[in-house]
């Protein structure tokens, strides 16, 4: 009998973490499968799922479960009684962080239209506004809004950070949340990188909308339902705001939405944390992970248990 | 009389710089207009003209022609005898060095690809390189390649810089050129940030494509023909590399080129120093030239003198 049984999604996972640490037996055990008679140590779950699934965890025993996300909205609702859940800390905040500059960048450049024009092979030279001295407005002060904050720093923009409460860190001023109100109108982009919760859920209504600076960018890397669809769909619609998502409510966003190809709208398909370089960073998640329960000490990350 | 008398391309520029130093006269005087029976101190160029475009100085007296654009290739054999030309330094560094980025992130996140199935309303969920981790090399230690160099920095890339020679300098080590051949293979993404003269013309040739590591990004903010067309064609519809350039050759690229519709090209109409910004940055040079005129100093950034 190993000391640890750890259960992984796919085979591809298994074969990366091969051969594992002495003492450590690695199974595959797919979310759905029939409950394994043996307990899990540690079972990580696979990739973007909706929490919902988490049901599929009902029978099995395990003593740990760790995801491969980062949001964890809804999983205290779902996840089976007697379960630990671990998120992926650090996994996906730099990708994500990442990300957000590609759709600023894209956005404030013109990408999307030079994209367009060459399919007929047009020539499309005009100026858009860039990024250099553009005030930016980043909700959020979190992991994702951190690595957020850390790329912007050599693009010459003034950065305006709002957190929970007023306060200064390593990276410089953070706002009060109520500050919000007072701050929007100034900002020419606006980067949501906040959880989603009940004091997030639907932030971005009209009322906030109305309040952006005409033509300011809409960026959202957090999750889609801080945005209210149909009040962005009408504040795009009238010219009044741009946007660019990585997450949208509902996703996938349906093939007919209008939001599809209104101008001045980037998306991106909920790949903020999947790049090349996410496996390597989930596989070293794993690994702390099976070090700390064969020393005997509790997993890093738990957010919810039930 | 005054005591300097600036011509400026068009009104636009006049107002801003309106009203002028005491002393200084602004007037509007376009290229290929009439000469003017005045002399003018300081002439600025209109932006992004080429070349040829400069014989419209024959017969206009300027003690000092102040140009808008960066990059001087050809203008010593254009301009007529007895002119002193200054470059616009500072003025388009930041804003290619920001395109740049917006070009590298664009490529590697999958951008073009996600613009394209939102026509169709499509949710075109795929796994993209991303950027961190990936190998960078730079080719161009002057304003650009530094601009480029300083926004790469937070984004946790293996950056290899080349220059003319090696050496060490505030940002790190510097290659020489000669170890091209060398580093070329081992990049993932390979940036051209040289200037345009006879040792870089038509240095991305069969043989540069050929060394390039498979499915390699190469990206060109330099000037076209630093790239030979035909084979970046060649190469990019054999799959052996993708491309992003601000810059073709020749320029605008013609509407029937292969090169607009390949898949892994994306390309923008010379826009890396034409962005929002631009505008600000230029007015501070021509006030800056203008107080050294007023000081009697000699103006700054002379890079031809006919």
């Amino acid at each position: 009998m190993p000391d640890l049984l750890v259960a992984v999604p796919d085979a591809a996972m298994r074969d990366r973490l091969s051969p594992p640490p002495p003492g450590v037996e690695l199974v595959v055990w797919a979310l759905g499968s029939p409950p394994s008679d043996r307990r899990f140590d540690l079972l990580v779950l696979p990739y973007m799922i909706g929490a919902p699934s988490l049901g599929g965890l009902a029978g099995q025993d395990a003593a740990v479960v760790q995801a491969q996300m980062l949001g964890y909205d809804g999983v205290a609702d779902h996840l089976p009684a007697g379960n630990v859940y671990c998120n992926a800390v650090d996994v996906h905040e730099a990708a994500t962080g990442e990300l957000a500059l590609a759709l600023i960048l894209a956005s404030q450049r013109g990408i999307p239209e030079f994209v367009t024009a060459a399919r007929d092979g047009e020539w499309a030279h005009e100026r858009y506004p860039g990024l250099a001295m553009q005030t930016v407005l980043l909700l959020g002060t979190g992991g994702v809004g951190r690595q957020v904050a850390l790329r912007l720093a050599p693009f010459d923009v003034e950065l305006l950070r709002v957190g929970r409460s007023a306060r200064t860190d390593d990276l410089g001023t953070v706002h009060a949340w109520d500050d919000v109100d007072e701050l929007l109108p100034k900002a020419d982009i606006v980067v949501l990188a906040v959880p989603l919760d009940d004091s997030t859920r639907g932030l971005v209504d009209d009322s906030f909308l109305a309040a952006m600076a005409p033509g300011a960018l809409l960026v959202n890397v957090a999750r889609g339902p801080v945005v209210d669809t149909a009040a962005l769909t009408r504040a795009v619609t009238a010219g009044r705001v741009r946007a660019a998502m990585d997450v949208t409510d509902p996703e996938p966003l349906p093939p007919e939405h209008a939001l599809w190809t209104l101008p001045g709208v980037l998306i991106s398909p909920h790949v903020g944390g999947d790049v090349g370089s996410m496996s390597r960073r989930m596989d070293r998640l794993v690994r702390e992970q099976v070090a700390l329960l064969l020393d005997g000490s509790p997993p890093k990350n738990v957010v919810v248990r039930t």
